[in-house]
This record gives C-alpha cells, sequence and structure tokens, in this order.
C-alpha cells in the first residue's frame, strides 16, 4: 500500500490499457443484479443473457470517453475540481449560458427536481400513461398526484387533450411532462405538435421535455425542444448521458432552462456529480463520430428486428429510439419467463399496455438470440399482420 | 473507434498500469479551479502549490480502493449494477438493516436530503456558528432559516443553550445539526455531552449529528452516534467517503437513521450513484489497514505542525479532526493573498471566527511548505503563548 499521489493517478497510459482484457475475464462471474424487473441479488450473468431489458447502450462508453474519465483519477480526492470542459461543452451545444444549465446524476435527478420543485406543496403533473413513471412515482412520494392521460389509439400522445386539462385545471397543475421520443412506446411527439403544446397550454405552465432519447431519433417530423428555453417559455429539456454516451452507471445528465427556472431548481439539485463522468460527458459531446455510429448500428439492427417480427406476423409499433414494443397478444407478465428461460432479458411491463412487449435494441447477436426465443415462443402469425 | 465490449470494459489489469505516470506529467498542467474559496476558473496546478484549504485527503484512495473502483467499468453502461458489496459493508459495520441506510453524492447531498424533509414549510435548523455552513444556505435556500447560537468562549458547542432553544422553541424546530467534531473548528462534542443533548431535547426532535470526520479522532471522550440510531432514537448519523476514503470528487456518502426516518427522506434523495465509488466505497470500509495508516499520518504531521505554530507563539485550536484552527490576530481575509502568493492555499474564512486561520493537514511537504509560508507572514509572537 503505498500514499503517494504517483500510485493513484491513473492517468492516460492506464486508460489505454484496458482493450487487453477478454471479454469472459470480465463477465464470467456471477454478480448480482438488483435492477428493475429483476428480482435482487439475482445473479446476472453478463456473458450469458441477452440483456435487453433496460435500454441501456450495449455498446458502452467510446474509447475517446474512456481516455477522458481515465485522465481524471488524479482529482478523485479534491474539491472544486475541473470538469473536463463539460460545462463549456453543454452550453456551446445549445448556445446556453451556465445558469441556463443544471447538472444532474443522469437525467433521473433532474426529473426528481423537477417534480420536487414545482409539485411541492401539492400540485399535480400532467402527462400521457404510459410514459416514464419515474415522473409519477416521485410526485406520489411527495404527496402530489399525476394527472394521466391515456394515448391514442395509435399510442402516439393526444396532445389536444393535454391542451384542454392544462386549461381547466390549470389552477391545480404544477407542470406538464412529455416525453420525446415517448418511453415505453419509443414514438415522437412530432414538432409541430410540440409547439401546439406549448401555444395552448397556460403561457407560465412549465413544461418538462424528456429526450432521453434524443440522439437515437432520426425522423424529420421530430426536433429538439431547446430552441423554445432559448425563446424564454418556460421549458425544461432534460438530456442524459446514459444512452448515446453509454455512461449510465456512471451518472450524468442535465437540464437547460431559462434561468428564473434553473434558479428556482437549484436548492433541490444534489450539485456535485462524479468527476470522471463529467471528463466523460463532455468528450462524448466532442465524439461525434462514436455518437453517429451508436445511432446508425441502432437503427440498423432495430429495422432489421423490426423486419423479422413483423415478416413473423407481429405488430410494431413505429419507434425512432434505441428500443421499441411489439404487440404480443398475450400479457407480458405472461411471456417474461419463457424469454428468461432463453437468457433473453425483455422489458418490464408498462400498463395499460399489458400485451406490448417492450424490447430494447442489443447488440447483432442479442437480437438474434432475441428473434430465435421469439419465434420458439410466439407463432407465425397471420391475424395480426405485418404493416408497415 | 471499437465498439466491441472488449475494448471498453477496463478491468483490474488496467487498475494495475496505473503505478507508472509521474506525478508531473499528470500534475503538470495548468487546470481550471472551481472550488469555493478560489475564484471560478483560476488555473490551478497542483505540482506547485501547497492545496490545504478543503479538508481534504491529499493521499488520495488506496490501492485496494482503485483496483475495486477499476473492476467496476464493465458496468458503465448498464442499470441495476451490483454495488461491490456497499451495502452490506454499511449494513455490517454498523450492525443496521439495509432499511436504515441512505446513499448521497458525498454526505452533502445526505445533509440537503435532512434540510428538506425536514425544513420545507418553514420549520428552522438548529446548531452552532461556525459549522459546516452549508446545512444552513441549505435552509435558506428552501426559504427556512437556522438558528444560530454562538460557541462557548473556548470554541466548543455550548449544548446547554442548544438544549434550552430546542424545548422553548421546539415548534419551530425541524431539526438539530451537530457536527462532530466540528468543522471548522476542529473540536469534538464530547460522548456524555452528546448524550446529554439527546436526552434534553424533546423526544421525537430529529438530530443530524455529521461525522464526515469521525476516522480521524484519536479521543477517549469521543463516540461516534450511530448507537442512538439502534436506539431507536430519531438520529440521523452522516458519514462520507470524501475524507478518510480519499474520494470527495468520486462523489459517496451516506446516512445511518432509523427506518421511518429514512422513509421520509427517500423522495428527496437522488437514489442512484456512480458505480465505480460504489465499489471503492465498499473496498475502502474493508481496507482498515489503509485507514489506520490515513488516521496515523495525518495525527504525525497535524501534531508536529500544532508544535511548530505553538512554538513560533500562536494558540492552536485543539483538533481531532484532519484540519485544525489557528488564531492569528488578522483577519484571515487579509493573510490569505500572503499565503497564496507563496503557492499555499488556506482555508476560507469563517464568521465570526475572522481571526482564526483553517488549516488542511496536507503531506509532510505540504506543511512543512505552510509553515515557512506562516513563519514569514507572522513574526515570532510572545503575547499569543503556547498553551498545551
Amino acid at each position: 500500500m503505498s500514499f503517494s499521489r504517483r500510485r493513484f493517478v491513473s492517468g492516460v497510459a492506464a486508460a489505454l490499457g484496458y482493450a487487453g482484457v477478454a471479454p469472459t475475464d470480465l463477465f464470467g462471474q456471477a454478480v448480482a443484479g438488483q435492477g428493475a424487473g429483476r428480482g435482487a441479488r439475482q445473479p446476472l450473468d453478463l456473458t450469458k443473457i441477452a440483456k435487453i431489458d433496460n435500454n441501456e447502450n450495449p455498446y458502452g462508453p467510446p474509447e475517446s470517453v474512456m481516455q477522458a474519465m481515465n485522465s481524471a483519477w488524479q482529482w478523485a480526492n479534491r474539491y472544486g475540481t475541473p470538469d473536463g470542459g463539460l460545462m463549456d461543452a453543454i452550453t456551446k451545444l445549445h448556445g446556453v449560458k451556465n445558469e441556463n444549465v443544471i447538472l444532474g446524476a443522469g437525467s433521473g435527478e433532474i426529473l426528481d427536481v423537477v417534480g420536487t420543485t414545482f409539485l411541492i406543496g401539492g400540485k399535480k403533473v400532467l402527462g400521457v400513461e404510459p410514459s416514464y413513471s419515474q415522473v409519477y412515482s416521485h410526485a406520489t412520494s411527495i404527496k402530489s398526484e399525476a394527472i394521466k392521460h391515456a394515448l391514442n389509439a395509435d399510442y402516439t400522445q393526444n396532445i389536444p387533450n393535454l391542451i384542454k386539462t392544462a386549461n381547466e385545471r390549470a389552477s391545480e397543475i404544477g407542470f406538464v411532462y412529455l416525453c420525446n421520443p415517448n418511453n415505453p412506446t419509443g414514438i415522437i411527439v412530432p414538432k409541430d405538435q410540440v409547439k401546439q403544446l406549448l401555444d395552448g397550454i397556460p403561457k407560465d405552465m412549465p413544461v418538462l421535455i424528456d429526450e432521453a432519447y434524443h440522439h437515437f431519433v432520426d425522423n424529420p417530423q421530430y426536433d429538439t425542444s431547446i430552441p423554445y428555453v432559448l425563446e424564454g417559455r418556460p421549458v425544461i429539456v432534460a438530456r442524459t448521458f446514459s444512452k448515446i454516451a453509454g455512461l449510465a452507471a456512471m451518472r450524468l445528465g442535465y437540464g437547460v432552462a431559462p434561468a428564473a427556472l434553473v434558479q428556482k431548481m437549484r436548492p433541490f439539485e444534489t450539485g456535485s456529480q462524479n468527476v470522471l463522468v463529467k471528463f466523460g460527458g463532455a468528450a462524448s459531446i466532442a465524439d461525434t463520430a462514436a455518437q453517429a455510429k451508436v445511432k446508425a448500428l441502432n437503427i440498423e439492427v432495430r429495422n432489421k428486428t423490426v423486419a423479422e417480427l413483423k415478416a413473423h406476423g407481429y405488430e410494431v409499433l413505429p419507434s425512432d429510439a434505441n428500443f421499441f414494443m411489439v404487440g404480443i397478444h398475450k400479457t407480458v407478465q405472461e411471456v417474461s419467463p419463457e424469454f428468461r428461460k432463453r437468457d433473453v432479458y425483455v422489458g418490464r411491463p408498462f400498463p395499460p399496455m399489458n400485451q406490448h412487449l417492450r424490447v430494447s435494441v442489443g447488440t447483432a447477436d442479442e437480437m438474434r438470440r432475441f428473434m430465435v426465443a421469439f419465434k420458439e415462443i410466439f407463432p407465425q402469425s397471420t391475424t395480426a399482420g405485418s404493416k408497415g
């Protein structure tokens, strides 16, 4: 055991050494999984299973990000450390100022902070169901409530309905939640409908627009809502490094909002993030080639899988994210153990869409294994049809 | 750029490579410092300065902790990852259950979460001044207030006074804050006085006992307050991996409290921590030898420095932490630039103790440089005397 500085500062030289370890050495050990949808402490062996349950980026952080993170070890024991250029990268990327940015442990912290800031004292959040449920469960946890509207028949978000309620029950509502693309459906809210929503609700009503899956979208109908922040509308856009950047367990995300809203949120933020992931986040923003590659791979693998499911006779919702939903004419609860028997971990149930299975887009190999399992569990169907 | 798993999983082999980089390669670059007490973005060159301003552990994490952290890279892109045994280690260490533990991004998050939980709606926090001011500033940020009592003439905390106010103004008070040892004085609250406080205040009044510096104490008069949690008293003990474990910028801490209090706090916690530091935290708890070595080094270096200051004629408060206060008969504001000119970064002012300088215990070399600077700035004194 050495206590000299030189022994603990990892540095770039070490970072460059990470390529030599075979995956079986690292993944061969059975470890305890604790995620949602799995029993706590159940052994989870990543060498064996196809893990397509949590919308993770199966490729992990690229080398540029690994190098950046490994260059920050020297700060591990310090306060007031550099951020690897993270705030500069975020503000330049969006054309905003520091006062418009709130960092968090993933965008999850941003969602919670918005909830606490705008709901405490009994206001309600308005949104659709199903959507990313953390927003609603957090509201419940602070003794608030969610006003949840059903999706349209085609599983898109019913914008006119949200506008109607936002106006009729304005005094009750703390903020509107819009997940775009929506989780678990993967379906976008077209940019003209986002504008329709923002124009149609009371002018001072905050809207939290969750763009966790922004980077996977390849659809001319979609656009980020950050320009609305620049216009000064009470919009908070949440972004994360958990998806495109492959840093879910490293915990980094941020919100972009008008300064006045950020100020309101500050008392409830943690206000400090792991130094390594801040360096990694900055590097991820800079490495647009790596982002493009993940995006292209995701689209390629997703489209192939979707085509195979449709050819097998099953309807798939039109996703622009790194996951999709397939109609299975059975409950997710029923079939999930069948997949698990085959070492394929699929998404949890998202009521009331109990007969749609959410499938995260894994590697090509994982999706091959998923399709083998799917065809064993589900017969070729002629009734469901394959549209699109 | 590679997207195969094997390229980003760092693993132990890489961790073991971190020893080869000379400090000048890593510390030679001037980087932006953003800590409290420095101007944001001011260049901060750790090869050049003695950084004894923020009560950091100058030795950084030991090899056992570095290895554990580097073994967790494989989880970087996942949710529901293993925790490296962290919760097991914490609960075993203290003889408590999972329901008694709340994790945070450093103990700072725990302090904020306690503040939000027990003050929101207008209740006040009761404590002494100076103490760790984040608790009071957070109270202000959520439109609450702090009732701050002066220290005794010998800079110890006035326990009878706290008890008196806790009873007289019980309905106003959300919780009592006790930092033990206190920051910035380094002085402990003796265990019999902690008991006196807990026995003397209303039985249901929460008490937040901040034991950030617990691991440095070597004083038979002191004891941890975790046994009061086991008794079921409304005590929340905050601990951190930022100090003894040298993981300040990695962000990990925790609170230990009765399950009912933890339940109340949960809605305001982030609820997710960086996976690397969770592995590191577990390893740190296990590596009692490393903790003992940091503790011993701190005491050795602190005692030597204190003796030199006393020999030079200056009074030093009796510290049991990894920092101490020296009476300088001038304001900290006046002399701080003098130290900085000599590349020695000392503590910020802690009003109303404006003529006491807080000095963190750095390495032996840093303290040697501090003493050189001190003797240049302050003449040998005969008036202050050297007691003890």
